[in-house]
């Protein structure tokens, strides 16, 4: 069967209109963020709309809960939809709540979105004092239940104690390499080399602020990044996570950044003069230009065998060995 | 295979003792209630009591999802424990809870405990105005995800009603027939025929408010109640459905009785000089009984079949068509 297409991170304003896109883009599988910072019953509610989705639109999209989900879309020609949390706000203070979102169908929980959590330092903080002592916990119950513990957001020594800790790989699934484009939200070599070491995997990602040059980045030098990081990390760690926020108005970068927690606009990657969603690159805007990423990966020397893996198959493969109970 | 043992309605105060009980008396599977007056958050933790149960005693129970739940517990020596509600309080005002519910494991819920709903009219009420515009709503969404309708503390008319607007048998899981004995809580003959010849299904009670003569009721009585059931209903319509509440202190009946909708003492069943639970009769009072009823209606005039079917296999049966989406 051929290597699924697969974007491991999605934060679009859905919309029949996207899963269409999604479609003709050949997109078998998405990770979609359903929870910023949404308590437990709120986050319900977003599940509640997505089971709206599937409920109306069966002919493109289905929740996807296992790897052979991928598989499933793939033969069906539609698209796999997973779920994930950029913070651990819907597990609350309770522990217990990790299952049962397990048994909701998430499967990915980044363990803080840039500010302090219950489990962790987030990458604005000033300083990041690792995993809390609930963070342990935490960690070693996704790893029995099959949630992946996801570090876009997170400080470097959070970051480096969840790989420790974590006995499963654990994945950062939208960001870059710090050494391209020095970000709060990119990664240093020796989180990279920890987490790609530690069979984790990583997700790149095309929001602007994520890329050398911002929306002027060009699909080449996005490509020779990915050739370098291949070379540097193995290409079988390495993946796609677009961190796509298509047709979001600028409302939900705010409610994003700001939540609940500051009565004071924070601009988290922005500034004050340039506050809203970033330009998109001019070669990807939306589901249908994975096939312009392929092509500059092709003028690469990468092979045929690592594209596919970094288009689809590596998370396809990761997938396999976290969804389930810990063996 | 052997035909499964099914106990379709228990709220005992759970634990390893009664888990063990439920293995030594040779149980298949259990329908619990989790929760009474619950919001769906408060409802959330008690299933979260059962995750950790489940985690603890995997050699004793699992949860149970489907009818091959109860073929894999009688494979492997153990319990399949089936979730209900006893009121559709956890569901809130929010009809997209009912997906999330089943998707949770839920696979029963009353439309009402004894006071009116939001979806229809309890026993005790003094006017039964039938199923509510969201009542009817919400029996349809029941009937597409795999809910079960359970009327077992509703109201004559809204009983009728519900059984007319779904399109998938209902079921009374905890109840007796009125012309045995006479209780709010009993059904009458028009209930049971309507129940029954649309293809739901009636659970026998042990729960001595339930019972001719209460606590001292015989077990020849309670049988020759189920013999001439079977005549009138058919016997394949028929099951057990204990109300078994063993353990419990009495705070919890008062909590089941008054939840948080009175300041006023309500006795329910009770009464002010008896209020708490009743004593059980002799010949059922745990899991390990069960051999009693079976002894009990081998001596009435029903065949091997008609018994087997009425100790658990006309609920697998039941099961079977139920707990998926509709076709």
């Amino acid at each position: 069967m051929k290597t699924p297409l697969i974007d491991n991170l999605q934060y679009a304003k859905f919309s029949p209109r996207i899963f269409e896109q999604m479609r003709n883009g050949g997109v078998d599988a998405v990770h979609v963020t359903i929870a910023y910072h949404e308590n437990f019953r709120e986050m319900v509610l977003n599940l509640e709309q997505w089971n709206r989705w599937f409920e109306m639109h069966p002919d493109l999209i289905f929740k996807g809960t296992t790897a052979a989900c991928v598989r499933d879309a793939q033969k069906t020609g539609r698209t796999a939809i997973f779920f994930g949390f950029q913070n651990p706000s819907p597990i609350e203070d309770d522990i217990g709540l990790v299952e049962i979102c397990h048994q909701l169908g998430i499967r990915f929980m980044q363990l803080t979105y840039n500010n302090q959590s219950l489990l962790a330092t987030g990458c604005y903080e000033d300083y990041d004092a690792g995993l809390t002592r609930m963070g342990r916990q935490v960690v070693t119950e996704m790893n029995r239940v099959g949630i992946v513990v996801d570090m876009s957001h997170s400080g470097e020594r959070s970051t480096k104690d969840a790989i420790a800790h974590s006995t499963r790989p654990i994945a950062i699934t939208h960001a870059n390499p710090a050494w391209w484009h020095n970000a709060l939200r990119n990664k240093s070599d020796a989180v990279l080399t920890a987490l790609t070491e530690s069979g984790g995997m990583l997700g790149f990602s095309v929001y602007p602020h994520h890329l050398a040059a911002g929306p002027a980045c060009t699909l080449a030098s996005f490509c020779q990044m990915i050739e370098k990081a291949s070379r540097r990390y193995g290409a079988r760690n390495l993946g796609i996570g677009t961190d796509l926020c298509q047709d979001q108005p600028d409302s939900i970068v705010e409610w994003m950044r700001v939540g609940r927690w500051s009565k004071v606009i924070d601009y988290g990657e922005g500034t004050a003069s340039d506050s809203g969603f970033p330009e998109m690159p001019d070669w990807f805007s939306d589901n249908r230009d994975f096939g312009n990423i392929r092509l500059g990966l092709e003028g690469t020397s990468l092979s045929a065998d690592d594209i596919d893996g970094i288009m689809g198959g590596n998370w396809l493969r990761f997938y396999e060995s976290s969804f389930g109970p810990q063996k």
